[in-house]
């Protein structure tokens, strides 16, 4: 990668930051598209962001910059537009720099992560998904899950509150898919659901606690993870153990840089 | 090159910014160096600039930022400390992102502009030289040579109050070095001098005129350029047809890598 005065920029927010490999992945799927582009790290904390945008809006060559944890939802008030699937989804993972400064949001984590299942033949339709998470990543997956044809979903988070918030959009966009919120202790055990999604952040850290109960999957289900560092999560290990089919954080990260590159027109 | 969240950035400013190799000389460099650091251009107007810099001191991961036209003076009022150097000179190549987010200002241009000479086996204790331009270039160049014991030093300039301004300068820093300013259409021609230094933006478009006329330079005279872009300027491309020893704009920018690394303490 060879990065001169030529090259567009862009950026991913986030905090912490050394986790971060989505600039690496959507590098190099700009380099094999043959795109001069070139994506780089900002370490930004909560009492940053606006102040960070204020200066992002004023980089003629900036094309625009990916949030994650824990901008996603933060972003929404400091930003001009929003597409549709960012303001049902109530969070942003992508934000393009028009050429007159302002910020246009988007989502393409759902996108993303519906890109990931099928490249690993995951059936969506008719079927029932266990959803961890409720947060900037969970939202996104969620409804588009829904939309593409679940006919179940439950939705378990610590906050119980966010995650009958989150049940009740998808229920008012998708009233064929049943679905229902529950706190992450009351939550049903993974044997029953074809799809048990980790949508938290349990798995990043090696001392974090298993975001479910991997020895309670039967080896029929699919799992599949949003985290990207570990590679493979505590979880996962254990699900494939079971035999198990799992789909990697990195699978719904890949498809992002031509979902990214098509937003920006390129 | 990969760049990960456990990459350090650094941006160079600039307005226009296609012409910038610096960030590629820099990432090249730091990559032959084993340093996991990452340069990228910014386009930032004259405007945004305040802002932009606002935004930097919030970003956790930036190591520094190098500041070239036309932002080398006008970041000054915005930093927090200078270092003596930049001070002395009154212009900012590099600024250093302290932890605390604070901003201190240094200038290697003077330094690589040196390295860049004694790297090409040019004296310059003792002779003449000729300076086109007391921009933010100029002014770094012009106090170097004197401390290196230049015997004379004219600077010519558009703006005969800016040349003078800066041959006070050095004359208060340097009362050994015989330094006059003079207008760039009175400039005496180039024969004579040891040394001719075009410190101006005129070779970087293929309509600009000349800075000088290379028709009146001796062959025992060294011609240094600080244009970087095209790596050739017509004037070098006259002065080495005439058998003039020719230091590229690039000579001076490769030094800056180790000098900028070592301002870092990396």
């Amino acid at each position: 990668m060879k990065i001169t005065g030529k090259t567009r920029i862009m950026f991913i927010l986030a905090d912490p930051v050394a986790h971060v490999i989505g600039t690496d992945v959507l590098n190099q799927a700009f380099a094999a598209r043959g795109l001069d582009l070139a994506c780089s790290p900002l370490h930004v904390p909560p009492e940053g962001l606006a102040s960070v945008l204020q200066g992002l809006r004023q980089i003629r060559n900036l094309a625009g910059f990916g949030c994650t944890i824990p901008h996603k939802a933060a972003v929404l008030p400091l930003l001009d537009q929003l597409t549709e699937e960012a303001r049902a989804i109530g969070a942003v993972n992508f934000v393009r720099r028009e050429s007159d400064g302002s910020l246009t949001g988007t989502n393409v984590d759902g996108a993303g992560f519906m890109a990931g299942l099928k490249a690993q033949g995951v059936e969506v339709t008719g079927r029932r998904a266990l959803l961890l998470g409720a947060g900037g990543v969970g939202r996104p997956i969620a409804f588009s899950l829904a939309l593409a044809g679940l006919s179940e979903l439950v939705i378990a988070n610590r906050d119980l509150t966010r995650a009958e918030d989150l049940a009740e959009g998808v229920r008012a966009l998708v009233p064929g898919c049943r679905t229902r919120a529950c706190e992450s202790r009351e939550m049903p055990p993974p044997e029953g659901f074809d799809l048990v999604i980790n949508a938290t952040s349990l798995g990043m850290k090696p001392d974090d606690a298993l975001p479910f109960d991997p020895r309670r999957l039967q080896p029929q289900s699919v799992v599949a993870e949003v985290i990207m560092t570990p590679a493979v999560t505590p979880v996962m290990a254990m699900a494939a153990a079971r035999g198990c089919l799992c789909v990697p954080g990195l699978a719904m990260m890949r498809p992002q840089a031509g979902l990214v590159a098509e937003f920006l027109g390129l």
